[in-house]
């Protein structure tokens, strides 16, 4: 079965976060494990508390994982810039294994989980160890420092953050009306990926969609099949989302 | 669907610690839900490093679960004062949920999780708070300060462990010779429960018997039937392990 590791920041209710991926890496099949890099409090409206993880713990955690047979990292949320590069550092140790990132800036509710110089950090320390980087909108701007608003502008942003080190890179057009529109950008070029839009908002859906995907790639997919995948998820657990706690969430994946 | 809320320390392997209950809580059926007291870094042999989370931490993750319908709590591993007295205080807002306390001490390799100071805070602040303690025989003989060895002790552990405030008491008999006996003491009085040993050696084991017991509290089973099911579970587990980094651990559940 293969192995995929969980990077990141901890939420209490779960919908997101590390416990969450893990919850998807194991509905997809592989068995997961995890680096805890922050420790968030959290609800549906607020972020009450961040604690970022001091850097010895995070490298104590990668090593840790040396026996593992790790076949692939999915990185959500960073704290600190001491966090992202405790997360660059251990990564080395893992030369070859394909590596997720997901930018994440701030919590769906607005709340910011990085300042500006864990933004920094994430762009000039973590963005070379990806071999996928997966931001949305508002973050694919932040780590380009410029408006990011509109098909053609993700279209320049995706080749604009693989020329900042990452070997392929996914904007996801999701706050765009109309279809569902993510630009990828990799060796072969520049395409779209488009699926139908469903109107309903859901809590989560930045974690599924990139730990499905490295869920994929350590089973051996392409990144075009893993992306696909991928969208079938989110689209489903869209379609299917269950109120909780005061928000809308994946449904439970036994 | 019921929720639990896993409290305790990570382990990167995730064959045991918070990350595994979470695993085994959804599987249960029930929605996990987390506060994260501590991080560890261990793998099969060793514990690499301990690192508690501050109280204000823990506290504000407890503070984010009020409004998520928390059914029972699971209480794993506790790495410092701090973390229990913090741990206990959190618990103090959600009276009347039961709460399932596995006053863990040591890894399964020997490495010990919890010092002195720890214990005497499990056994002064947290026992107190527990619907049921689940100790082993080590664990029951360092909370009482006597050596807890055979099915006479084990009698004995229980009730004493009661009086020191812990509503029941389940003392798991585990690593005794014969088939596997556990000790239940509550307001019904003492009684035993007896599973056929299975010859083989797991890791996770505490964690997977007191979070299936958790996860069937907050579905309202009574405590002996919960037992009897998570009974089920740690056989089932016992008997169908896998190899992974170099030791015996429960088969991925999805």
């Amino acid at each position: 079965m293969p192995v995929v590791a969980a990077v990141g920041t901890t939420h209490p209710l779960a919908f997101a976060g590390v416990t969450f991926a893990m919850q998807v890496l194991a509905r997809e099949g592989v068995r997961p494990v995890c680096v805890i890099a922050g420790v968030s409090a959290q609800d549906a409206r607020s972020v009450l508390r961040r604690t970022p993880l001091d850097a010895a713990t995070i490298a104590a955690q990668f090593d840790a994982l040396r026996e593992a047979g790790v076949g692939a990292f999915h990185v959500g949320a960073l704290l600190s810039t001491d966090a992202v590069r405790a997360v660059a550092a251990g990564l080395a140790a893992f030369a070859g294994v394909p590596v997720v990132v997901d930018p994440v800036l701030a919590a769906t509710g607005g709340d910011p989980l990085a300042d500006d110089a864990t933004v920094a950090a994430l762009r000039d320390v973590l963005l070379p160890c990806a071999t996928l980087l997966t931001p949305n909108l508002d973050e694919a701007g932040a780590l380009l420092e410029r408006s990011v608003r509109d098909l053609d502008a993700m279209r320049d942003a995706a080749p604009a953050l693989r020329a900042r080190g990452a070997r392929a890179v996914l904007v996801k057009g999701g706050h765009l009306a109309g279809d569902a529109i993510d630009v990828v950008s990799d060796d072969a070029g520049v395409r779209t990926f488009r699926t139908p839009r469903i109107a309903n908002v859901l809590r989560g859906t930045g974690d599924l969609l990139a730990a499905t995907i490295a869920a994929s790639l350590a089973s051996g997919a392409t990144l075009d099949d893993a992306i696909v995948h991928a969208h079938t998820r989110v689209a489903d657990a869209i379609a299917h989302g269950v109120l909780f706690a005061g928000t809308r969430v994946a449904p439970e994946t036994r």
